[in-house]
């Protein structure tokens, strides 16, 4: 395919995403499709010749889009959505022309620069104070392994003896990051957590006490701002006090949440972040960028860039003592362009354009929270302070509960999806089955959001079967 | 930006991609620009207001572009190439339209059996044995990360007394991630090479059995096919019988120059990797994907699975015991659809034009290091198997050594490098100043690189200045 070709056929993509953005919603959220359908379609050997162009869209029509699960379906609500907006489509078009590899300054300035007024943009929208310094991974589970890892190496002597609490509603990232920096496994304690799904100050003070009189270090507390399941807001203030007194590194994993901090109303569930080690958000969650895009703000750019340097001859130039060489900032030497996104996408839509979707969302999942909890026939299963709602049918006067109602649930959890243009996901709250209401898409408005109730209450009806 | 705007910019940015394309051979390869330059341009706040997408076009016009390094340039000689084609950048098109992730065969089926299907085509390109499994990461630094981790886990109860032998000339992302996966920094070896820069198998034997005399663990040999400063291939087959007899993982970091074994005159650079444990090739290096796209093979997915697999109840679907969840076999939760652009490469060029590519490539560094070697005030630093030339500028009959002709060499490059349409880097070999033309683009032909010649002879005249 030569330069013409790439044209031709680009224009011909161009039209098909904006046909996709447009026309999604008419699809299936999630496919019906099974295990191998899609190999079983596929050659088991490369094809030796060339294809021309026409034939692999052909099949990709045919046989991968048949089986696509649509992330940018206005009815995808689960998990947390991995939303995008036209401006940062537009940037990943011209990241990928470019190719650039933004590993050091020299090999590529505007773009290291760029990040670093981008991410002191979002450090401002935030709220968090000058100090902080941010740099752009890919996704919270590597800032968060970047984190356990710098955190790991202030305690390099003592990693034997070294312990990592996190609540039993962190991210399964959190635990598993803490593991793969080499924290023994049986010394990552999950705290418990309060009514709310917070982490209990006082369970955490009693296990470190125990822990300090066991000879253990307390070398990580990691907090979370939006938990997975619920949205659950640890208490970070206190656990900066705690963090302090004992010595720990403060983490606190916003991935979700944080974004909320963009509006002043929301700023309070960033108390006390100011005083964490690290901090994530992700802009891909909740900002409007398309993933990969994990914003990753440190206090102290030094103890990270001591955890993750390098300076072979190859890659020393000589500007080393003068600028950021953001390839010392994380895991890979390799980095993509990703600031441009995030630049599209703040100045796109402006800090009040992005103020006013978070704000809509919350109210929105405030709506549907209030018509939950109305109804006698349903329950809240914990506050839906950011957009987040997680509900269960729970019939009044009915004798149903335990197991019985955790198997109705998961029935209705499967009604609502049946149709396949909603998809939402469960978790287990207070062990029990849940069904979690994520939103965050860019088109999500109030006549959806009331279509949604609708069919969680039409799909309880005959409940249990 | 509505739906039917987004197609507008969409196909503007288009032809801007295409233009880019083919005139980024005009621009100079690094920007003439100085640290801070496009920071102090930009404002330090954040815009309240949205802007509407022109003044965003405009200003990248302005500020952005002219700080870019261009690693697409024709002229772009420098570290490995990051290349990239056609039918890979309408693959990320369509990737950032879809947005989905890719983390479970759930949140995508057909993503991850793509993948599947995909990995097993490079594989037996690559010559590979049935039984290596793939998975897709970003980067090589990520993936040889996740090999020492899942080589720590086997060791896990000695990890004090383990130790890691990679060699001199390994990649700098090698020794990271030792000491990322928490390895001792002061047990991570470098092991001396020989006059090819390969690892001496003598050596790492003397090694091995001092650690052991001295009452440690040898638990990883970290071997490398192409290192980077001069892509000397260390003798695989050799250190698969000691990683045998010392029960050692045996990773091969074969980033660049994995990609040259799909051309069958050059697959014996991969023997002995068929008994290796875990094997790094980026097809974002050398088979026109653009990055990220780091393909990681493993003989034992259930090792690496127990390494890095979490299974929160947010994530748990009912297909998990029939299916690859992808999650679980590396660092991040997300993962982008880059399968779909080494799908549309592979079958774009087809096999036979992707290694007519390489076998290009090679032939033409084979050209360029002969025209090295017949002059006699010029010399190769070092074999040129696959592509890269190290070369350096050696006068006959003139009393130059040391530091004065380290200075000479020196200023030779930057005259190389100053029109700007030029970009080579340089490295340090056997202490010497050493300077590095990498091939790899798309666009690379014999007549260019002739050009490149032409100037090294032409700046070398007047040496030492």
């Amino acid at each position: 395919m030569d330069i013409e070709g790439f044209r031709r056929e680009a224009h011909a993509i161009v039209d098909w995403m904006a046909d996709y953005l447009r026309d999604v919603g008419r699809e299936r959220v999630v496919p019906l499709t099974e295990p191998g359908r899609t190999a079983r379609a596929l050659p088991p050997a490369p094809p030796a010749e060339a294809e021309g162009f026409g034939a692999i869209r052909a099949d990709f029509d045919r046989l991968i889009f048949p089986g696509m699960t649509h992330w940018a379906h206005p009815g995808f609500f689960a998990y947390f959505p991995a939303n995008h907006s036209p401006p940062s489509i537009l940037a990943e078009m011209m990241i990928a022309a470019m190719g650039a590899n933004c590993m050091s300054w020299q090999t590529s300035p505007a773009a290291t620069e760029l990040e670093q007024v981008v991410m002191d943009w979002l450090r401002q929208m935030v709220g968090l104070p000058a100090e902080f310094k941010g740099v752009i991974q890919d996704y919270a589970s590597t800032s968060t392994l970047v984190a356990m890892i710098t955190a790991r190496d202030r305690h390099r002597d003592q990693l034997d003896r070294s312990v990592v609490y996190l609540s039993t509603e962190a991210h399964s990232s959190v635990a598993k990051g803490a593991r793969l920096a080499g924290f023994r496994p049986d010394l990552v304690r999950l705290v418990p957590t309060d009514e709310r799904y917070a982490l209990s100050p006082a369970a955490l003070r009693e296990m470190i006490a125990a822990d300090r009189a066991a000879g253990l270090v307390p070398a990580v507390i990691a907090a979370t701002l939006g938990t997975t399941s619920s949205t659950g807001l640890d208490p970070v203030g206190e656990l900066a006090d705690i963090a302090a007194a004992e010595g720990c590194w403060l983490h606190v994993d916003a991935a979700f949440a944080g974004a909320a901090a963009i509006v002043p109303k929301l700023r309070w569930i960033m108390a006390g972040t100011e005083r964490a080690d690290s901090i994530v958000i992700n802009p891909h969650k909740w900002l409007l960028v398309n993933h990969d895009c994990s914003a990753y703000f440190v206090r102290d750019p030094d103890a990270l860039t001591r955890s993750m340097s390098t300076a072979p001859a190859y890659l020393r130039t000589r500007f080393d003592d003068t600028v950021v060489n953001y390839r010392d900032w994380g895991i890979p030497l390799g980095r993509r362009f990703r600031a441009l996104k995030l630049w599209f996408v703040i100045r796109s839509y402006g800090v009040t354009g992005l103020q006013a979707m978070i704000r809509e969302h919350v109210r929105l999942g405030g709506r549907f929270a209030e018509w939950v909890a109305a109804d006698p026939d349903f329950e809240l299963a914990a506050p839906a302070p950011v957009g987040l709602v997680c509900f269960r049918w729970k019939p009044a006067g009915r004798d149903l509960s335990g197991e019985a109602l955790d198997r109705a649930n998961q029935s209705l959890h499967e009604r609502i999806n049946a149709a396949g243009d909603l998809f939402l996901s469960h978790t287990v709250l207070g062990g029990r089955y849940t069904i979690r209401l994520a939103l965050g898409h860019l088109s999500t408005d109030e006549a959806l959001v009331r279509r949604v109730w609708e069919r969680v209450r039409e799909s309880a009806v005959g409940l249990p079967s």
